[in-house]
């Protein structure tokens, strides 16, 4: 395979140019970060995990109508999606309180919210990705309240559907977070939203719901043990663990 | 004067029983308190001062018909004001960065913002002010949805007012906080939302619009001094320096 020009590295994967003109290449890592930066390390295999793993989240809600950004895995570390023009904006939602919120609220982490909060954090390592509301996005024209409007719509959607899947597998989807893009839509000549970047345990809280036990980057960021077990156990459960088990995913990225 | 009965005492003013139901007394005291109580002081004279100001703010506010719980100064240091049911939510309307906006956003103190930005913060001192969304005060429950509107829209237009009146003495109005309580209303047998508290040099900020010399508590934030001169500053500057000058403020209370 021809040399693909890099377009950019962030902290947990590699953007390269795609085959073609609107597309890219999302490659995932085995590197991982906590708290802005300051916590680094690595969790072998989970660049494999999260890249089946968003794979197959993404392909289930295209199917029920979220427009996303998916068109394929190319091998077990790359998947080819649609360019789009990233909304500097995390979506978060959340049905239990855990991480930044029982903090903020002090409120014991794993009670259940009055209803799900959805949440927005400016998208920013140099300014620790902020909690912000409309009133900064729109003023600071991150984007429109229409967009936001699409953008919490569909959230909550996300957040009925994976709730569910979760639950059916035993665990609890206890917050989440999403990064939407906008995408020119040739059928109606207008601009269109579309969910980017990954679903993966690095970016949902997800709780065994007999033991409470966390299958998540939590376990990372808390120093626990079983961090590369966490990502494997959300596979297997999906019914997706990539064939050869755990063996197959230390291969190293030439070998894909 | 028969002794009345303490109800709160907060940080910089003091809640006594009024002389007729649904009446209070507010006391305002000399104390001042930053970031988070963590600094704490007194500013002489600040209590007569604030009292005044906030006063002559309300009556203003009033006229225009914006609803407060102002009834009448008693003297030098207590106002009479409607006894409300505190919404536990501070409105915070910034026109130019400045303080905690101007370091979450990487923003150099004194840019005027593309747009006037309306800010929540859940009143708790022990969680510390938290900022918030209209996610977390509907889904808490420490708010409707309703009053949020009637807040952000009497936010806006106590803006508009002050912007005004302060530009026309010289004094660029940076930012301020608000608070809100709902009364009881015979008339319609509803409740409504009235402008509670105080508007004072202690939750505005104040710049002289040719120097930028801060007018304001941000004075005694950053250990300047002046920290008094500039709260007789903004009253003189508003014709309600108190007769005799700062000499008067210092009476002690019971001489009130
Ligand atoms: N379809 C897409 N088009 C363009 N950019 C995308 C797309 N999907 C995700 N991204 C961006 O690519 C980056 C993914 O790499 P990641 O390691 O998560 O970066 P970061 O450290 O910035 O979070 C993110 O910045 C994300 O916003
Ligand atoms: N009209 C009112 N009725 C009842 N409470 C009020 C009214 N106006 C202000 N308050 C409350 O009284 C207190 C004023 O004292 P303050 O020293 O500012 O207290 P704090 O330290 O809680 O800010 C505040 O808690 C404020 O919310
Ligand atoms: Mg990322
Ligand atoms: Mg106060």
């Amino acid at each position: 395979m021809a040399r693909r020009r890099q377009l950019y590295e962030g902290k947990a994967k590699v953007l390269f140019e795609g085959p073609e003109p609107g597309t890219l290449v999302q490659y995932f890592k085995d590197d991982a970060t906590a708290f802005n930066n300051q916590k680094k390390g690595t969790i072998t295999g989970k660049g494999v995990l999260n890249n089946r793993i968003s794979e197959y989240l993404m392909q289930r809600l295209q199917e029920i109508g979220v427009p996303t950004h998916f068109i394929r895995r190319l091998n077990m570390r790359e998947q080819l999606v649609r360019e789009v023009e990233i909304i500097p904006i995390e979506v978060v939602v959340r049905n239990i309180a855990a991480g930044s919120l029982a903090k903020r609220f002090g409120i014991q982490d794993g009670t259940v919210l009055p209803r799900s909060i959805v949440e927005y954090y400016y998208k920013s390592d140099e300014l620790g990705d902020p909690m912000v509301t409309e009133e900064h996005i729109t003023a600071f024209g991150w984007a429109a309240i229409q967009d936001l409007d699409e953008m919490m719509s569909l959230a909550l959607r996300v957040n009925d559907y994976l709730s569910g899947l979760f639950l059916g597998i035993g665990l609890k989807l206890v917050d989440f977070k999403l990064e939407f893009g906008r995408v020119y839509d040739d059928q109606t000549d207008e601009m269109h939203l579309v969910l980017a970047d990954e679903i993966s345990p690095d970016n949902c809280r997800l709780w065994d719901v007999k033991t409470n036990e966390r299958l998540d980057k939590d376990r990372f960021r808390r120093d626990m043990d079983g961090v590369e077990e966490a990502y494997q156990e959300v596979a297997r459960r999906l019914g997706i663990l990539p064939e050869g088990g755990p063996r197959d995913m230390q291969g190293p990225s030439v070998l894909q």
